[in-house]
Formats: C-alpha cells, structure tokens, sequence
C-alpha cells in the first residue's frame, strides 16, 4: 500500500493530531439555523426528546447554552462544501445539510437502542432516559423531520427540481445505510468476515449518507450528472476513510478525548475493521484464542489484553490507519478531474486530512 | 347519542356479523401486484423479514400459497376505493396506496417491538423471530419502501404533480402519526386521560394514516382541495369508528376469531377506549378498585373479572359501541355535500358498516 501524500505534499497520517477544518466553524452557525428551523421548539412531547439528543437542551427542557454534547456535524458540513466548492450558494444546500444531520442523529438513536448504549457524546442516551418504546418513535420522528427538511423550499431559492431530486436521491441512500445496519447486525456472531466484506457493509452503513452529502450539495449547485457522481464516489471513500479511523479510535481511542473506555470494542466485541483484520491475518494459534474469546459468554480483562497483544501481533492498528489513509488519498483523488479551485482543494485536503488523523 | 342508521335506511350497529365488504375484493389482486413490486423480492436479508411480516412468506422463506396472514388491507383499500369514487382510474392509485399499506406496517413493526407483542396475525411477530435490533431496521426498512412507492410514478400516468402532492402528504400524516404513538405511550400509568384525550391521541395515531388513504385517493383522482379535504375529513371519523371498534374487540371479541387471548387488553392494561370510558364514569367505589388494579405490579384472573363487571356497570361496552357507531355515521354524513354517485355512496356505506359490526 502507498504512503499517503496529499496533493500539496503534506503526510495524511502523522504523529500530531489535527484541529477541526475550519470548514466546520464556516457554516456553523447558519447550519445550526436551519436545524432548528427543522425541530419544533419550544413545544414538549416527542419534539423534546429530539432537542435533547441533538444536545440543544438537557433532559428537563432547558436550553444549553455551548455546543458542549452536539455532534461534529460532518454530513451537513460535506454537503454546504460541496455546494459551494461547485460555486453554488451553499445557503441553498441549507435545507438538504439539516435533512442529512437529522437523518444521521435517526439512526444514532436507534444505534443507541440496538447496542444497548447507555451514553453518546458524554451523556446519556434517549431511551435510557425515556425508555426503548419512547426512543423508538423518537428516533422515527427524527428521520421524518429530515424527510421534511429536505423536501422544504431553498432558502435562496434553488429551482424545485434541485430540492425534489435531492430529496428522492436521501430516501435512496437511506436504503442502502439501512441495508448496511442490516449487513452489520447479522455479521455479529460470524467470525468469518473477510475484509473485503466488512468494507462492503460500512460502505452502506455509514459511506451511504456520506456519499449523499457530497452528492446533495453537488445538486444544490445545480453541477451536472457526472459532477454528482464523481462528488459520490469522493464521498463514499472519504466514508470508509471516517469509518476504519473510528474503529482504530474505538480500540486504541484516548478515552479521555473520546469518553469511551479504552478497548470498548473489545469488549463489546464488535466486528470493527482492525478486528476483522486480526481474524482473517493472525497466526494459527493467535487465531484459535481469539475465536475462544469471541465466542465465550463473557469477557474478562485478561481476554482484552491477550486481544490487543494478537492484534499488534498481526499489525491491525498499522493496516488499518494504512487503509484508512489509502482511501482518504484515492477520495482527493477522486475529484482531480473536476479542477476545483485552490480554495476548495485545500479545504478539501485540509478535511480529508482531519478525518484520519483526528483523535475523536 | 343517536341510533346510527345509513342513508339507506340499514342500522349499521346490529346484531349479526357483516362479511368484508366487495370493495376488498375488487382491488385486492392489482394491490397485491403492486405491493410485491414495491418490495425487493427474492433476496436474502433484511427484505425477507418484511416478506414474512406481510404474509407473503414463512420464516425460511418458502412461499405461503394463501393470505392467511396478511392485514386486510384497509388503508390501501379506502385509497383505491376514494380515487374511483371521485371518477378517477384507481390504477394511478396503486403505488399510493401500496405506500399506505407499506406505511401501516411499518408501525405495526415497531409497534410489536415497544408492546414485545410475541404474536399479529396468527403467528410469531418479526421481532420475536428475529430479535428486536433486527425488527427495528426492517421497521425502517418498510416505511422506506413505502416513500419510495408513494414517489413512484403511476402505472397509468397521473400527472407527476398529483405523486408529489400525495408523497409530501403522506410524510405530513407520517408526523401525526408518530405523535400519536408518542402520546399514546405518555398516558401509560396515567390513569386521569379522559375520553376527548383519547379520541384527540388516537385521532392522530389511527386516525392520520386513515384520513390519508381517502385524501391520497382523493388527489390521484385529480380532485380540488375541497374535495381532498373532505374525503379527509371522512377518513378521519372513519379512523374513530375503527379504532374504537378495534378497542372493543381488544376487550370482547371473540378469542377464535381475534386470535387474541379474552379481555387481552385488560391483561395489558392498555388504556384503550372503554377503559378511559370507564375510569371517567365508574362509581366511587369502582373507580377506586380500578385504580387499586391497575396500579398493581401484577394482575390476576380475578382482577380482569373485576374490570370487566366494572365496566358493565358503567356501561362501557354499550357507549363504545355507539360511539364508534356515531362516528361511523359522521363520516358517511361528511361526503354528502359531494353528490357521489349510487355505486360509491353503496360501497361506502357498506365499508363503514363493516368497520363498526366487525368481529375481527
């Protein structure tokens, strides 16, 4: 696999740990606008439950006044960039950022309920608060408030077939994340996933609604057929890029940045890329333990240890940055053909970059 | 409260039990063929849940040759049914209504997880088979299917204009919907829901997909808003009568034909409509047995006897009888300023009679 080198010369992966793009800070504050002209304030019921989650209110109501428990934003963030990398008026990809933002928290709240998970973004989650059945249609409602919020009028005035076909393209890609979720949960218990299978199933699960973020904010601006699809392709690599660094991050993650605790795949034994890895690539004997481990009723600290040891055995934290890294490289890639401005290369490198070096 | 009578002049409550109406029967094959072209067929994964879910097939997948355990398509049904009547060709409202019947079980879905229902329709619920993490993307899965059949084009060439009015319309009602499922879950152990608490939860969580279905209809049919509006408004009345009636049989209905346990919702303690009925209407001495009973961490035998002569005495059976019955009468009342012709005024009549004279 070849060492990563972004297109301006600078190293994708290295020791030091990068800040947030300010493409982040860019949009924020019109992006968290638009969210909130997407949720009902102010009203209690179901809608209170989404304002929690999306980390505007604690659980009693009141307003939070940092942004201390919200989410980075990635999705939304991707598509007001994509928009005005294109030389669109990202304000008109506003609607479609909030649709994919709300879409992405959907399914985080029927993770949380799936998994089990009982904290998210240092918190707790919403059915461990309200209950499984409460979370549940909350978590529906959400996704119905991105339905709405991408079909809703631009807010300067994109022509309506831009709006419609962005919003037939989001209930596509919802197909193919739900699918992934599928594919992810009937892995579980199979302990003979091969990587090529495990990058097939992220690619739905997560690179679905990451692929969509490029594309909807390639719509908005109004680019043609080709542009939309290339701005896909660069997005669904860049979604297995974010993928395969958050399951190094689940394993070898600080648990001080991240708040999760150190080895929390492992012990979750989660079918995670270095995981699949270590089972399709550790030594004979290596291999008989894990599948020991992973197949016993419960876990002990021991069995993590003896787990990390076979994985560094095996090289998977090198192989997956490795991998991580080679798919951020073919994303820049990706989109060489469209000469973007130098303004949108950079921003593109300076994100790409971030998303595989981040430490959160 | 008056005694219902149809305009021509057949009481719809009675003594005997009514045959599903015609009007199932003559849309039946062509809904069929739209909903299996609306749903992936033959693939493994999360398409076979769904498969099975609507009584297509059995848990391994083999065929069911019979439609022992699919729904009675009622929503699908009153869509096809609404089109016709207003002179439209009903065949531009198969995706609609494939999409109504698609969305309905996509709540019944989730609904079975939140109840840890074990059994619908005579056999193993999704989840029950599958497990919970499972059934709640195939629960996503459904009503993804659903949105993209209600943006279908249809099979006859309706205007692209009338798919996108009624597509936006049904994840408006989506929104109802859900709100209702939610409020239906914030009266649990609340025992102070008075009756127009009820109606105004259900109206939303019922009563939303069932309007739709006639206003679907209604706009695939090419008719004005007032019309739409109208045949609205009839659905939702038709959702009351329905529910109510379905709250009736949750209590009284006959165990072989209902394939539920007798007094089930007593069982549950579901706060269906009698029994809101009868905790705003019991005696002192009643009420507070009541109370006693379903405050209780455990119900007995006896205690659902006890609810039951309870409620006898506060004649709870008798007044949600009439009551479903009087918004049974409503609805057929709110279509007459329409002037439909005799065959749709027939079949009307005929499909109302049977929501409200029903034994299953």
């Amino acid at each position: 696999m070849a060492e990563f080198v972004g297109s301006h010369g600078s190293p994708v992966r290295g020791p030091t740990r990068t800040a947030p793009p300010q493409l982040f800070e860019r949009y924020r504050e019109r992006l968290q606008e638009a969210l909130r002209r997407a949720v009902p304030q102010g009203t209690p019921g179901i809608h209170s439950l989404l304002r929690y989650h999306l980390g505007w209110e604690d659980q009693n109501g009141s307003a939070l006044s940092d942004g201390a428990h919200q989410g980075k934003a990635l999705r939304p963030t991707l598509c007001l960039f994509a928009c005005e990398a294109l030389g669109g008026d990202w304000r008109n990809a506003l609607p479609a950022a909030a649709a994919l933002e709300l879409a992405h928290n959907f399914s985080l709240i029927h993770d949380d309920i799936q998994d089990g998970d009982r904290e998210r973004r240092h918190r707790p989650t919403v059915w461990s608060l309200w209950g499984q059945p409460k979370a549940l249609w909350a978590g529906n409602a959400m996704r119905i408030l991105a339905d709405l919020a991408a079909a809703s009028p631009s807010p300067c005035g994109a022509p309506a077939e831009a709006v419609a076909r962005a919003s037939q393209l989001l209930t596509q890609r919802y197909v193919e994340m739900i699918e992934g979720q599928y594919l992810d949960l009937s892995y579980e218990g199979r302990l003979d996933i091969a990587v090529e299978d495990y990058i097939y199933m992220v690619s739905h699960k997560t690179g679905a609604l990451i692929r969509c973020a490029m594309e909807l904010g390639a719509i908005m601006a109004g680019a043609d057929d080709i542009t939309v699809e290339t701005f896909g392709g660069c997005g669904h690599l860049l979604g297995l890029a974010f993928q395969i660094k958050d399951d190094v991050l689940g394993i070898w993650g600080d648990t001080a940045v991240t708040g999760k605790a150190a080895g929390n795949d492992i012990w979750r034994r989660k079918k995670s890329f270095p995981v699949v890895y270590t089972f399709q690539h550790a030594s004979g004997a290596d291999r008989e333990t894990l599948t020991r481990i992973y197949r016993a009723n419960t876990l002990q600290a021991k069995d993590v240890e003896r787990v990390l040891t076979i994985m560094e055995a095996a090289g998977a934290r090198q192989y997956s940055e490795a991998r991580a890294g080679e798919h951020a490289s073919h994303s820049l890639a990706s989109v060489q053909g469209l000469r973007l401005g130098p303004w949108a290369k950079d921003c593109l490198e300076e994100m790409v970059q971030f998303l595989v070096a981040r430490d959160y």
